[in-house]
């Protein structure tokens, strides 16, 4: 098994997400010795925000790319590659202003892929079954569970709906509030 | 009264977005002859992802902010300072995979900033009374209000509830599927 562990703070010493992401790893990595880990920042490895070429060449045929086409997807090609081969992804994820941080954004924008995560049937978009399971660290500086702010968590719903549809992950949350201890974290059923 | 143009399509010619917006604010001058103009093309003018430097920044007390934290927060001063001179916004806001396109996020994670729209007091963070009012034309390749996918419109919440609190907005939506015309968008009561 490969896992992809993605962190995407653009802290790194003072970041809750990126240290409770690093130790979740390390205990996926005690139970699974054999697990390989590719890490990916993109804090670090900034993706560019897609263009009006990207947008054309995620619409065109493999057969009909040109170079330029086939130029201006090689970024995403890469990362789409690399969350293939992984079996499980762990996410290390702060909320920024209700949501995911830019940087993380752009990072979706470029995985969202036709013939690659979803196909586009008559009747719309179709989730390839890539079947991967997810494990997100998300580090708040508020608990939006009490009083009537339910609402203002945009990152949960946000993730769930696009790694379900156009990645077909099962998302498992674990929510932390501020500074928490490890052992709040559950890893749950591990495969 | 300035009217606050925005588009973040990365698209031109064949942004449906940028079309729609710019009919609507055509209309607005028409009935506001006055009116004077700014406009922001997100996509061309594209904000940097916040940075550690940025975050830290914006906790800092203006009395103790170095020439360094200045610096870094210069690009989303001068933001602000065009959104607080407006007094409507217009967006034309397409939806990318759910919701905004990374380059407006990374937009949202410049403007939302303590003390000049939002102020931290002990019961948690307070929206000052900006008190703007904003038009998202919103154009989208599917109906999510159709079927059992209204959970996948992540785009309307989220910006109610990020410029509703950290902006005082109220926001009103004109959501438009695949391409209509401006007969569909009625800008209701304009002052």
């Amino acid at each position: 098994m490969k896992i992809l562990h993605i962190d995407c703070s653009v802290r790194d010493e003072r970041s809750v997400s990126k240290e409770l992401s690093g130790l979740f790893v390390t205990k996926l990595i005690e139970k699974f010795p054999a697990a390989q880990l590719d890490y990916l920042d993109v804090s670090k490895e900034t993706t560019s925000h897609p263009s009006a070429l990207f947008i054309r060449a995620n619409y065109t045929p493999e057969a009909d790319r040109t170079d330029e086409i086939v130029n201006e997807l090689t970024e995403s090609e890469l990362l789409v590659d690399r969350m293939i081969q992984a079996g499980l992804y762990v996410i290390g994820m702060p909320m920024y202003n209700f949501s995911v941080p830019s940087n993380f954004k752009a990072f979706i924008d470029n995985i969202v892929r036709i013939n690659r995560t979803f196909k586009l049937t008559e009747a719309g978009g179709e989730g390839l079954p890539i079947n991967k399971r997810v494990y997100i660290i998300n580090t708040r500086g508020v608990d939006f569970t009490k009083g009537d702010v339910q609402h203002m968590d945009q990152l949960q719903p946000y993730l769930t709906a696009i790694l379900g549809f156009y990645w077909s992950c099962r998302s498992h949350f674990h929510k932390c509030i501020h500074r928490c201890s490890l052992q709040q974290l559950k890893p749950g059923q591990m495969h």
